[in-house]
């Protein structure tokens, strides 16, 4: 490979000039390589922060990244592939209900997944709290397990595009996460290397995710799905609502619970519909025949989720853990639930010792809340609103502050919000 | 000191936001002992070359880096101080002659210098070129040659704002150079943590100046002399051309022999008159009564030089070093010499030899461009215009690629670019 200097590089970022393949190829391998160092890489980020990247240039740049590590190669499966992947919300159980229904839809579904930081949870960590279930998987046994159940939830294993976990350590820690183009290329390098052949991504927008904004969600959107066709990845995205909890629940073994509630034909009105909007443009991206809804309703889906947590060694029947600690927060009038802040409860789970602040830190798989009701519902002065469930009692104080100013009793309902706000494929949005 | 979160002071200054005093101090503070990596201040640098700083951040900066070391004590002379600072140009000796001027007209001058990079020429390196001479001294010696001599030119030693030297080997490999605030606060700590009382900016403005427009000569000028004047230091600035060379030589002894004729009653117009432009805001700011034009004839800057010289160990009288080869380059055609490029001298000068691409290259002391003419002369078809310098004949090629359209004969002078363009004081600019 040629040899460019890693200055020259950031300085022609830094004035706003696009970058080629081949300069681009030469600095992420130089970087995970170790040739070149962290400070360069770093001063790079922060100018691709400031000019941003033009769509060939971040094309090279997500290229380079997958072509760091292995490919995964699902070819031998006998079903189309599809997975969905989700910028991030809070309560947001969705892989739990969508991958196996999935399944039971004739896909094969490889949702390799990510750990919970902050305030959002992560997949892997809810799952942790099913008894004996394990998130690391080889190669091997994700294609078997495809092949024979349909859908895996597993981690991504170390081979898979190592240039983004070197990136995301440093963007972590040098002020460069909130760059579009680099979120979409992390995310997308990992898709695409996992092998998936169709992809629907779920954008989050409101006070509980990344991106805050209709227009942001959209261009951080339009930014992946162009990605994933340039990859030969049939890509669309949903854009979401994220300014209340999804469901009733954050925290592990609370929203297990809910999963579990929603594949058997319950669960809140607000997680099927997300669900199974997201499951429809599955089929349509996987060329299958299937009705979402239907399969949800007749626990074909649930007899996959059995099947999918047995093979990981969990036990679908053990019961889940519970807090020993549950306080609850009252509505303080009668009233309609008029505002119920996603960020603070998801930070109030955070803080219950539901999330992590570091990802090397441990998380609890009781603690979490509980919402006994949404948006919209009736409440009684002095029932209980919120639920806290921890291990930790002196973690309450720090939930109950998040929780201050975090929702509104009213009253009268607003109308509800909109739950799928936008549609973004190649064609363009709808 | 209390702790921040050196990624929260990176958001901050990436969003916009001025840092305070305290986060600024605990952040120059943590790198220079090592508890901050280098990808975290890089990307801090980028971020500032971005968003720049405000004034008072600015302020702030400089005084954590001078604080990062000691500052000289100059108040045991009887005399003030006074020094001068040019941001660098080709064939810019005007410190040997000014520094032993100044002396002769009562200042002390402290003027610690450095050396050079690219195609701009470093005092230190000139000064090299005379048998003996040596750069380093030890403050003890610095302040006992102000007492006797009145003037010493030598390396900054590393107790002066060590922060500067670590921030300074970072922007030189992560692109942050060209940055007001950060060229500003490298400058002017030094300066200040050398304890001089006055001091005088020549801002240096054109092709083979690092600052290629007036408007932002301005910008560093007036920053400049905000943070001089913030610390205590009455500081001017002039801006001053850099478009074409600065006497008729660029390179080691050549520029050594050229200042000598210059104390010696010679020397070409254009580097006398800036040289006493800048001594007349220097005999200004240090309230001598002294006309500087008068003691350059007086021939008693000459004998301070003799002292200088002698008392870093130099010969004054010793044959300066000649370059074993001298190529010419001859005029095209009759006419006028209407534009001979600063940049293009500048690279020819460095490819001989003059030069160092990195900072820990040798420089040769013979090695230069001598200009038969200056831009106005009239010159002939096939007479010399330029002459190379060099020990290493293989170096030729280059230097000759170098001047290829860096020079222009025509039918007639245009009118003679100024010398002294703009003038920056803390009442403003005039």
């Amino acid at each position: 490979m040629s040899d460019f200097s890693a200055v020259d590089l950031i300085c022609a970022k830094r004035d706003g000039q696009a970058l080629g393949p081949r300069e681009i190829a030469w600095f992420i391998d130089g970087y995970t390589a170790g040739r070149i160092p962290d400070e360069q890489a770093s001063a790079l980020l922060m100018a691709v922060y400031f000019q941003a990247m033009a769509p060939d240039e971040l094309a090279a740049w997500t290229k380079a990244m997958i072509d760091s590590g292995e490919r995964l190669d699902l070819s031998s499966l006998d079903r189309p592939t599809v997975d969905k992947h989700s910028t991030g919300g809070v309560g947001d159980k969705v892989s739990l209900v969508l991958a196996p229904l999935m399944a039971a839809c004739g896909a094969a579904v490889p949702q390799l997944s990510g750990r919970g930081l902050g305030h959002t949870g992560g997949t892997l960590d809810k799952l942790e709290a099913i008894a004996g279930w394990r998130a690391a998987l080889s190669n091997t046994e994700i294609v078997s397990q495809l092949a024979g159940v349909g859908a895996v939830i597993c981690a991504a294993g170390a081979g898979l595009a190592p240039a983004d976990r070197r990136i995301y350590a440093l963007r972590d820690v040098t002020g460069t996460v909130p760059s579009i183009p680099l979120i979409a290329s992390s995310i997308m390098s990992k898709k695409i290397a996992e092998g998936t052949a169709a992809l629907v991504l779920d954008v989050k927008v409101g006070s509980g995710a990344f991106m805050k904004t209709q227009p942001e969600a959209r261009r951080l959107a339009e930014a992946m799905v162009t990605l994933g066709e340039a990859h030969g990845v049939r890509t669309a995205a949903l854009l979401t609502g994220m300014d209340t909890v999804l469901g009733l629940t954050a925290g592990g073994a609370l929203e297990v619970r809910e999963s579990v509630e929603t594949l058997a034909g319950g669960g809140p009105a607000d997680l099927v519909a997300v669900t199974l909007a997201l499951a429809r443009e599955m089929v349509e991206s996987a060329g299958l025949d299937a009705d979402p809804a239907e399969v949800l309703a007749s626990g074909a889906a649930m007899d996959v989720w059995r099947a999918m947590i047995a093979a990981q060694g969990g036990d679908p029947d053990a019961e889940l853990p519970r807090a020993s600690v549950v306080e609850t927060v009252d509505a303080p009038a009668d009233g309609v639930l008029g505002r119920l802040d996603a960020l603070a409860v998801g930070v109030a789970a955070w803080r219950l010792g539901a999330g992590r602040a570091r990802k090397e830190d441990p998380v609890s798989a009781t603690a979490g809340v509980v919402c006994r009701a949404a948006e919209g519902d009736a409440v009684r002065a002095g029932e209980p609103l919120l639920e806290l469930h921890t291990d930790d009692e002196s973690l309450l104080p720090g939930a109950l502050a998040a929780l201050e100013g975090g929702f509104e009793v009213v009253a009268e309902a607003g109308p509800p919000r909109p739950l799928i706000l936008e549609r973004v494929t190649a064609g363009g949005r709808a």
